[in-house]
C-alpha cells in the first residue's frame, strides 16, 4: 500500500500511542508482580513511544489527518499458550519482551515499507527514520531478552527457578 | 481457566465494551462508504453491546473488579488479505459481517467455557445467559450476511457488481 504523508503521518501517531499504551500496560503488570527490572524497561519504552509520537503529532500540525481503524495499527494479540490462559503466559518477563519484540519489529516492517512503495520523497524520508527507531527499540529488547532467564519448555507447571531449556 | 464471578464479570464488561467500538468503527467505515444498510446493522449491534455492558455495569455494583490487559478482551485483527491492505478488505459489507461473526463467535465460546469451567453457581447462571445472547447475535448476523452479495474471490480488482462464487 502506497500511503500520501497524512496517511503515513496518521499511521505513525496511531502506532506510537499504541506501543505506549501496550508498554505500559506491560509495565503495570510486571510491578504487580514484582519484576521491577522488566518494568523499568517497558517504562522507558513506552515513555520512547510516548515522546515519538507527541513529535510526529508537532510536524503534523497544520496537516488533516485521515481517521484510522483500530486494525489499522493495533499490535497483535499475544499467542495463546494453554488455552485461555495467555495472561499468565506473559507475566513471565521473558514472554513478555518476546511479545513487545514481536510488536516492534511489526512498526519497523510497517515503516520500512511505506517508505519504499511510496513515491513521496518525505514518506521515504520519515519511513527510513522512524524504521532506524523501532530497529533500535529491537536492540534494546533483545539485550534485556539475553539477560532474561528463559523459562524452561513447561514452566507453567514449574518451580520459578526453572532454568533455560530448548 | 476458571473464573470467580468478580473475574468473570470484568471480562464481560470489557467484552461488551469491545463490542461497542468495534461495531461503532464498523458503522462509521459504512457510511463512510455509503453502505447505509450495513451501518445500520453495526449501529444496532453497538447499542446491543453497550446496553448488555451497562447491565453487567449495573449488577455489579458493589463488587471489587480486577483490572484486566487488553489483550484478554480485544477483538482479533481481521485476516490480512493482499498483504497490509486489510482495511479495503473489511470495506464491503460482506467482510465486515464474518469479521464481526467470528468475534461474536469468540465471545459465546468465552462465555461458554466459564460457564463449564466454573464451580460458582453465579458465574455458571451468567455464562449460559450471556453465551445465549452472543448466539442470538450470531443468528442476527448470519442474517445479514444472507442476504449480502458475496464478493467474487478476485472482488479487489473487480467491479463493485461482482457476485457470488465459490
Amino acid at each position: 500500500m502506497s500511503f500520501t504523508l497524512p496517511q503515513f503521518l496518521a499511521h505513525a501517531i496511531a502506532l506510537e500511542d499504541e506501543a505506549a499504551e501496550r508498554y505500559t500496560e506491560l509495565a503495570d503488570m510486571m510491578e504487580a508482580h514484582n519484576n521491577q527490572d522488566t518494568a523499568e524497561v517497558f517504562k522507558d519504552m513506552a515513555k520512547f513511544s510516548t515522546l515519538h509520537g507527541n513529535d510526529i503529532r508537532e510536524r503534523s500540525k497544520g496537516t488533516a489527518l485521515p481517521k484510522l481503524m483500530s486494525w489499522q495499527y493495533r499490535w497483535k494479540t499475544p499467542p495463546e499458550v494453554g488455552g485461555d490462559d495467555n495472561v499468565s503466559y506473559l507475566m513471565t518477563p521473558y514472554h513478555a519482551l518476546l511479545y513487545a519484540r514481536e510488536n516492534e519489529i511489526r512498526g519497523m516492517e510497517f515503516y520500512r515499507q511505506a517508505a519504499a512503495a511510496s513515491p513521496d520523497a518525505e514518506v521515504k524520508r520519515l519511513g527510513r527514520e522512524f524504521a532506524d527507531e523501532e530497529s533500535e527499540h529491537v536492540v534494546a529488547l533483545d539485550k534485556w531478552i539475553e539477560k532474561t532467564p528463559r523459562p524452561a519448555a513447561d514452566w507453567a507447571v514449574e518451580t520459578e527457578e526453572a532454568q533455560s531449556v530448548d
